[in-house]
């Protein structure tokens, strides 16, 4: 594959922007287009008068909209016969796997991904980015797709992998945020800046990072008899957050259904089984057999 | 201050054993007890046969039980003049300021911290510890704390800055470890393992402590109009987890009240600020002057 293969680039929100760059500095003619035109000026030189001619240009075509409904909607008017089409865009595998009809039935192959990374991370060599989708195209585009992060992986060849892994990993994100802010609202309440927990919660977050590979070992097992930290432990700290809570005057009502989902493996008799049973009150009663 | 400082260590959860251990290791004079004796079999050469014989024998007693009331209860037959006792359990604030109380009325000096790394990991170089208490008691036995993690940190004079930043970094492990457990009920609902998340999920987190700092700054200015993340991205996620939720049959009601946060942030105008906003949602009403 050459190393400067065309590529075209849908969408110039920041990450769109950020994809575009990456592939201008690797040396890729590059196309790109949004529905607003001319919203970022440093890539006027690169924009295609409209979408027809900007999937034209490339046999690649990069979509980074918001959801696939945008995509679908954005890329109407081409044709996208003979071109492959990569969505980095956020939404439900369902959604992915209509993607993939979607571009069958206009003559398109088809890889879906993510960027697991922020924008200003794009293109560095430890930037995680995933796809999934038919073999053969991502080894044939593999060493294009890497430009945009040195750690990228092909999840399998079900078009949806990317789409499922997105929402399974994605979804530490807005509880660890929110938990972040709750006690930014406690610390900031003493007088003291948000700031000044950044360091500490950053090592925090590595010393979660570092016990998941058990977690998930419990899981896939079903063996969570041997706990490093039991659910009493976390059901005991319920009556604890409250005091702080009511000490500085936040509002924890945003953690019920985390405090309710101890309460709930307690009662279920996982007291002194490992946090990561927790998972038995996600998923749905199974139907006995 | 001599590096073989005699040290106590009362409780020998998993934590207290860590701890104990690396004072023997270290070659530290180490006496340990525990409510229930020879609880851990390896440590029976330093177990002391009462919790008087067990405090005086070193001037510095290091309590890791579950709270403090605990602590104060193991601690209640013992001779503590003279001593410096430090606490390393959970708690809130205002049981560290009650527990500061207690240790001055009994004439022992007070330092209240926590170990912010699992049991396996004290010793290490890397391993964050942080204290609040006096500071010529930090300074005086810096180099002993140290033993316990290379990263040792004095927070301040006040007796409950350590409990106060516990709560608040500590705020991150059950909301990220629920929304990992949510992601491990979808792969593992499709037949995918776990473990095959982990990999994922640690570089997520990573990601996740890079965007801190801006954070951090948006709340401490109060600043929240240049997003890199905005409120309105993440409500328009709530839609697609409940499809994703509904097609893999998991129970996503724990986080009906993350979900509310965003909704009552849309309707107070902060759809297009940083997603850090949300705090302002968590801080209670202040009254207006």
């Amino acid at each position: 594959m050459d190393q400067h293969t065309p590529v075209t680039v849908i969408g110039l929100g920041s990450m769109g922007r950020a994809l575009a760059e990456a592939y201008i500095k690797a040396g890729h003619p590059t196309t790109v287009w949004n529905r607003t035109a001319g919203k970022v000026p440093a890539l006027r030189d690169n924009e295609a008068a409209d979408v027809s001619t900007a999937v034209k240009a490339s046999p690649l075509v990069i979509a980074c909209l918001t959801t696939y409904e945008a995509t679908k909607s954005a890329l109407e008017p081409a044709d996208l016969a003979g071109r492959t089409l990569v969505t980095l865009n956020s939404g439900a595998p369902a959604g992915a796997r209509e993607m993939a009809e979607w571009a069958a039935g206009r003559g398109a192959e088809y890889l879906d991904g993510a960027v697991k990374n922020v924008p200003a991370a794009v293109g560095d060599p430890g930037t995680l980015l995933y796809y999934s989708g038919s073999r053969a195209v991502y080894d044939q585009y593999f060493p294009v797709l890497r430009v945009l992060g040195g750690d990228t992986v092909y999840l399998g060849a079900e078009p949806d992998l990317a789409a499922l892994y997105e929402y399974a990993v994605g979804g530490t994100l807005l509880p660890a945020l929110l938990g972040f802010f709750q006690g930014a609202a406690v610390v900031t309440a003493r007088g003291l800046p948000a700031a000044s927990m950044v360091r500490f919660t950053a090592k925090w977050l590595e010393m979660i990072a570092s016990v998941l590979p058990d977690m998930a070992d419990e899981i896939d097992s079903g063996r969570y008899g041997d706990p490093a930290s039991a659910v009493g432990l976390f059901e005991a700290g319920i009556a604890h957050d409250a005091s702080v809570a009511a000490e500085f005057g936040v509002d924890t009502s945003w953690q019920e259904g985390m405090h309710e989902i101890l309460r709930r493996a307690v009662a279920a008799g996982y007291r002194d089984d490992s946090v990561s049973s927790l998972i038995e009150m996600i998923r749905r009663p199974q139907v006995s057999i």
